[in-house]
């Protein structure tokens, strides 16, 4: 048993890099893009209302750099700043339709690559446990 | 069809996410490691010969910035500079005792996270596919 979880590991491992990669090379349609810029961009898509501190601490990267780095994400037109209702002084950070369609470009890629590489059966099987894993995991976070 | 690949593609991403951040809990044992250290540890841990600037372009950040990153993780202790034996003004990289020290602890935490989530049945059943899967892919870059 414990030998197929190391090596379970080691290949879920193995299958998250590749696919992370093969994703990736949606951004040579976005040259400007570059790697630190995308993962705000992803962590901006799938978090709301971060603010810049809140990137800071996400990805462990000084303050300074984080506003250069949204800076020139604002330049491009990937994202736009947006303030909250109730404290006017506070600035949150959101895609922009062309912000979207950079993630949706990397997700299309990754689909694209998983569905090249597993067949329909093993794809059914695949999406079966995790499916029944996420429900457990459900399950236990209502508790 | 197209669909399940959507969804598996979401579930994976998911589960990639969580076992990554479980992994990562190990970190708290090295206050002193910040995350953009631990992704050079991990990126000289598992690509021989690599230069700095290698590292540099791979994670996409400024040559000044990896020399900073390098000089913390060589100061803790986690890696140590080797000579090229043909070129001696190449310098590369390798993990101390204590820097494969931290890549296998958070291999371990994500290994008892995956025990923790799947059962037996469903570790085999995965492994099986992956495995599978490897075993084609090994092909076709043979070919």
């Amino acid at each position: 048993m414990s030998n197929n979880i190391i090596k379970f590991e080691k290949y879920f491992r193995h299958l998250s890099f590749i696919i992370k990669i093969e994703g990736r090379k949606a951004l040579k349609d976005y040259p400007d893009m570059t790697k630190a810029m995308f993962e705000i961009l992803q962590l901006i898509y799938f978090n709301k209302n971060l603010k810049a501190k809140d990137i800071a601490s996400n990805l462990d990267i000084s303050r300074p750099a984080v506003s250069e780095i949204l800076a020139k994400l604002e330049k491009g037109n990937y994202i736009e700043k947006t303030k909250n209702i109730n404290d006017k002084r506070v600035t949150y950070f959101l895609l922009t339709k062309k912000g979207k369609k950079v993630i949706n470009s990397v997700i299309k890629s990754r689909v694209n690559f998983i569905k090249s590489i597993f067949n329909e059966n093993e794809i059914e099987i695949l999406t079966n446990i995790f499916n029944e894993l996420l429900n457990r995991q459900n399950k236990i976070d209502k508790k």
